[in-house]
C-alpha cells in the first residue's frame, strides 16, 4: 500500500499514464467550503506540460471531472473524487525489457512481480502529480481561510542559483507574483540564465537537476508533535512521495552541519508583544513543532532520467548488457514543474496538521 | 499524537527526562527470535553519554528492564515493553520562563498549553533516543536473520569531512569495525582532527554540528511502494523524528541538483546473472522502491542548541528581552551519539518495510 | 474521515446518490490476478435493485467502469479505481427540512454542518454499497486462489426463520447454490413464507427487518490478533459500516449469555491428524484469532426506515412537529440485498487479515 | 499487530499474566487535566478479582505505577505509561500441551508459532483488561469535563434478566449508584437471584454467561462518520477487543430483525427547542453518526471457559484425544467484572471520537 496519505485530510491516488484515467479521492474535507474552480485550474495549469520549451511537448488537457463531494458549489464534507482522463497517449512501441537507468522500471517490476503497466511509466509517471496538484489546490483554498499561504521558487537549476528567500522576513508580494511565472526565479537575471541553460541542455538531449525552496506563512506556533509526527517528519514523508525528490532540508538544512551552536541558534526576541526569532535557521520548527515563524524548507529534484543520449543498460529478458536511446517526448528540466507540485504537497500536509491541531489547542 | 511509528513493527515511546522512567512498547515483533542481551547493551552503550570528553558527563545507566514479550529468552510475538529508570536527575533550579534558543521550550509550551514537564527538556530530551536504540537493537537482531545489516559513520563534524562510503561497493569490514569506535571515522586522521575540533569547541562553551552517512546492506529489490510510502518517505519520516536532524538526503542527495541526467543516471549492468547498477547515485531506491543496491542516505545534525555562552532570549512571563547563560552538563557534539540512534531508527523502519514486503512478494 | 478501510488491502469509498458517480479505489491488490469480469457483474447484479417485487423499482445499471489498476486483464498491484455513474436519478422535489425518522437526515446535517448533499440520501444512500460489492468481488477472486470461500443466507425475515447453518460442518453445496437465489433461504418453504411476508409488508407501505448469517470457509488457524485487532473487531467494524446493520454476533452470539461454560465450550478433538472442535459455538475464533474452524457470524438488518405510511417528525427550518409521508420508490425489505453486501464486506476484511497473516506466519 | 487502539487518543497495551508487569501507554491525552487518583483506583477496584465469592480468589493488587506523562498532578499531554506488576503469580505446573477448550491456547499457539508465554493465559489473560480500565479511568475524567458520562449494568446472567434502561430517558441517579455495587442490577430482587445463580454454578465447578447493557450520556449530535468509521464500527471494534465478548448490539439490536419499519422507526419530536426522538431504538446513532440521544448498546459475555469439571480435548504434543480437568482459581461469572471494563472501553472510544469531532465541528 502506498497511495494514500493523511490522518484527517486524506488523499488516495490512482491511475497509470496510459490507463483510462488518473485521479484522487479526498476525504476529510471540511464542509461548506466554496471552491473556486478557476483557481484550481490555474494550479493545474502551472504543472501541466506542453506549454513551453522547458518541458515535454505532450499536451495534457488535465481537466479534472469532479464526481462527488461538491453540492451547490460547496464541499459537502464527504469524499471528493476527481478524475483526469488520459487522452493524449501516444501509441508507440514500448520496450519494457530495456530497463531505463534511474527510472522505476526495474524496481517496479520486482515490486509488482512483472505485472505493472509499463506504458509511459505507468503508475510511476510524473503525470500522477496532477491529481496531487488538484488535491493541493483544494487544500490551499481551505488554508487561505485560516490565512495560511504557501510559496515556492526555484532555488537553483544546475549551478545557477536564485536569490534566497529571507526566512525570517519573507517578501510576500514578490513571492506571490512568482506563481504566474514559467520559471519562478526571484532574481530575473538568474532566471534568464536558467532559461538559457535549460535550452542548451535540451539541445544536448540531456536533462538537468535543481532544487525548490518553499515557505509556508501563517501557521501558528504549537502545531505538530515531537518524534514520529514532527512537522519535519510529516512534510518530508510527503515531499519524498514526489517523484525525483532526493533530499529535503528544513531551514538552513545541510548548512547546519558546518556551524557552531553559537552561529546556528535562533535567538528569541519580543516585538510588539509577539515572541519571534531573530533568524529562522530552524525553518520555523523546534522539537518537531512550529514556533510561529514561517516554515521554510527545500527539496532537491534530480535531473529527469529520461534523456535522449545513449545509455548503458540491461535487457531483462535476454539478460544482456545493451545500449539504449530513449525516444519520445521528454522534459529537459522538471524543476519548474515541481514548484506547484511541492506547493500542493505542502498544502495537503499543512491542512492535515492544522486539522489535528484543533484537537489539542 | 506523535509517539508511535510503524505499520507492522510498531513502537510507542514514552517518558520525560525527569519522570520516573522512559521506555518503549514494541508491537509486531516476530515470535521465536532469541534476543542477545549483550548485543542490546552494546547498542545502548554506543549512545549513552558520560563516557568521554565529547559528550555530556551525565552518566546514565540506561539499563532497560524488560517487562513483557520475552519468554524463555525468546520473543513471544506479543508486545515487548522496556523501561529505563531516570536515576541521575540533578535537582537544579529550572528557569522554564527563559526560552532556550533553538530548543523546543517555546514551541513545546504552545503545543502543550504550558503543562509540559520542562525539567531537563522533558519529553523533548535527547534521552528519549535511548528507547529508540533499544527498539532498534531488537530490530537489528531480527534483520540479521535476513542478512540485512546497517552501518553508519560520521560524514563530517563542522568542516572536517570523513571519506565517503563507496555507495555501490561498500567495504563492509571497515564499516563493521566502526561500531566500537567513539568517533566513527573511516579516515583515522580526519577522526583525530574531529576530536581536536570537538574539544576546542567544548572549551569555548560552544557546540558543533555535523552529519551522519548510513548504508543498509542486504535488502532485496522490490521493497517499498511508490508515492506516500516510498522508502524515502518512510525513512525520512523516521529520521526527522530524531531530535536535531534538519536534512535528509538519499544517495548523492543535494548533489543531484547541479548534475545533468547523463551524469546522474545509474546505468544497469549484469554481473554474474545479477542486475546491478554501476554507480549508486540514487542510493538504492528508484520510484520509491529498492532496486537491490545498498540503501544509502545521510542526515544533517544541527549543533546542539545547549551552549554555555551567553545568548539573547525572552522571559515568557515578564515578556522582556533578556540574556541567558545555560548552566549544566552539555554535549559539545552529538553527531557521534547520533550514529547509533540513526542506525536504530533505520533498523526499525527497514524491518517494518521488510515485514510489509512479505505481503506482496 | 470515514471512507477508507483496511491496512494492507485498502478501499476508499466516494459518491452520493445523485452526484455524478459513486465508486471506490482499491489499494494493496496483489498483482497478477486475472479478474473475471463476469463474476464481478454477477455479484453486482445480486445487490442491484429493480429486479423483483422485493426491492425498490429504481433500476440501477450499476456497471462499473474501471479506470486504473488492470493491465492486459490482470491486476497490476497499483490502485484499481472503479466508477459507477448515477444515471437513473429522479428529478423530484426534495424536502430536506422534513427529517425522515431513523434516517441519517438529522445526524448527517449536524455532522456536515448543513452542507450535505441530501438528494436521495446523498452519501448515506444504500447505493454506496454497490462499490463495496465491487471491491468485495475483487477480494473474493483473490481469496478463491487461497481456497477461501464466503457464503451467506437470510437467517430470518421478521418472525420467519430459515434453518441454521451447521457451524462445524457446513453443507457447502447447498450454500453455494444460494448465491443465485433472490431470497436465499436454505429451507425453501420458509423462503416462500418470507416472500409472502415481504409482499404483504409492501402492500402495507411498510418495511420489515431481518438478519443474515454468514460463514467463511478455508481460513487457516492462527490468523488475527488479540485485543484491538481481533478477528471479531475487524469484522464487526466492517459490518457496522453497512447501513442498517445494528447487531453483530459471532458463533452462537447472544445465545452465549444464557449458557453455562460446560454447555458453551467447544471441545477439541483430533480427526485425521487435524485438530478441530466438535461444536463451533465460538464461530471459529478464540482469543481474537482463528482456530481453523469456519468463521461464523450474523448481522441484524433493521427494517429500512423509508416507509410510505404517515410518520411524526420535525421540520428543522420551522422547528415544528409535523407529519411526513415519504414518497418515492422504497425497498419493503433489504435483507436479501444485504446478503451479497455482507459477503463482500467479509471478503474485504478477510483478505486484509490474510495478507497481514503472511507477515507473522 | 494488535495492541494499539485509537486515532487521536491512543492506547498501547502490553504484558502477560506472568511476565514482570502488564501496562499501557496512553498517547494523545489532552494536556492540563488534573487526574484524581482516588477515582482511578476506584475504577481499578471495580474490576479487580479476589474480593467476593463471584470471582476468582486471585488477589491482584492492581496498583498502577505511573512512569510518565503527569507533572505536578496534571497531564502533560505527552504519553502516560502505567505499569502494574504481576505479584500474585502462582508457581504451578502448567500443561500447555493440553488445549483448554474455548480458550486461546490453540489459536494462540498457531498465531505465535509456539513461542507464546502460556503461563496463566499469557497475553490472552483477562488480567490485561486492568490496564484498559486504567486508560478508561483517565478518559472518563476528561469526558466528565465535557459532561459525558458512561453507565452500565448487568442485563442478564444466564436466564435472570435485569430491568432494561429506558433508552430515551435514562434514570441517571439509579445508574450512578450501580457503580459501587458488586453485582450491578437495577432490579435488586433480580440481583439477589443472580447472586444465588452464580454461587450455584460455582459449586458445580461450572461458569455462566450473561450480558452487559451500557449507556453513554451527553454526547452531542453530529459525532462520528458514515461507513468505516461509524460510531457503531468504532465502538464494536473496541468491545470485541475485550476477551469473552461475542455479540454487540446497538439500541434494540437483534430485536430489529423481527420488527416492521413502522414499529422500529424513532419519530423526531421538538421539545423545548431541542430536537429529540420519542423512542431510542437506534441507540442514539443514525447513519453511523450520533443524533444527540443517549448512545445505548449491549455486549454478550460468554461463560468463562475455565471450568473445573471434566472436558474433552487434545494433547497437542502426542496428538491424542484426552480428558482435562482445569485446576486452579476461576471466576464462576465474569459478567460483573466486565461491567467496568466495558465502561472503560467505551470511554476510550468516545474520547477518541470527541477529539476527532473537534476537527469537523
Amino acid at each position: 500500500m502506498a497511495n494514500s496519505y493523511g490522518k484527517l485530510f486524506r488523499i488516495s491516488l490512482f491511475g497509470e499514464s496510459h490507463s483510462e484515467a488518473i485521479g484522487v479521492v479526498i476525504d476529510g474535507v471540511p464542509s461548506g467550503v466554496e471552491l473556486d474552480m478557476n483557481e484550481i485550474m490555474l494550479e493545474m495549469g502551472r504543472r501541466a506540460p506542453g506549454k513551453n520549451a522547458f518541458s515535454t511537448p505532450r499536451a495534457e488537457s488535465d481537466v479534472p471531472e469532479i464526481l462527488s463531494g461538491i453540492f451547490e458549489g460547496k464541499t459537502t464534507g464527504t469524499p471528493i473524487c476527481a478524475v483526469i482522463r488520459n487522452t493524449n497517449t501516444r501509441s508507440k512501441d514500448y520496450t519494457p525489457e530495456l530497463l531505463r537507468p534511474s527510472h522505476a522500471d526495474y524496481s517496479g517490476k520486482l515490486r509488482y512481480n512483472g505485472y505493472e503497466d509499463y506504458r509511459g511509466g505507468g503508475h510511476f509517471s510524473g503525470r500522477l502529480t496532477a491529481p496531487i496538484v488538484f488535491a493541493g489546490a483544494v487544500a490551499k483554498q481551505i488554508l487561505k481561510k485560516e490565512n495560511i499561504e504557501i510559496f515556492a521558487h526555484i532555488k537553483n537549476v544546475g549551478k545557477i542559483y536564485d536569490d534566497c528567500i529571507d526566512m525570517a522576513n519573507p517578501d510576500i508580494d514578490t513571492l506571490r507574483k512568482l506563481k504566474s511565472e514559467t520559471l519562478p526565479f526571484i532574481n530575473k537575471e538568474k532566471g534568464k540564465s536558467a532559461e538559457d541553460e535549460i535550452l542548451s541542455v535540451r539541445s544536448d538531449a540531456d536533462s538537468i537537476g535543481g532544487s525548490v525552496e518553499a515557505i509556508i506563512c501563517g501557521v501558528r506556533g504549537g502545531v505538530g508533535s515531537p518524534f514520529f509526527e514532527s512537522v519535519e517528519s510529516r512534510i518530508s514523508s510527503m515531499l519524498f512521495s514526489i517523484p525525483a525528490v532526493k533530499a529535503v532540508e528544513f531551514g538552513i538544512g545541510t548548512e547546519f552541519s558546518e556551524l557552531l551552536g553559537s552561529q546556528a541558534n535562533d535567538s528569541f526576541v519580543i516585538e510588539n508583544d509577539t515572541i519571534k526569532t531573530k533568524t529562522n535557521n530552524n525553518g520555523g520548527i523546534n522539537g518537531g513543532i512550529t514556533n510561529g515563524m514561517p516554515i521554510v524548507l527545500s527539496a532537491t529534484i534530480k535531473p529527469t532520467p529520461s534523456i535522449g543520449s545513449e545509455q548503458e543498460t540491461v535487457n531483462i529478458n535476454t539478460k544482456e548488457n545493451v545500449k539504449l536511446k530513449i525516444q519520445g517526448r521528454h522534459d529537459p528540466c522538471i524543476v519548474q514543474r515541481a514548484v506547484p507540485v511541492i506547493e500542493a504537497a505542502l498544502a495537503i500536509t499543512v491542512l492535515d496538521l492544522i486539522l489535528e491541531a484543533k484537537t489539542y489547542a
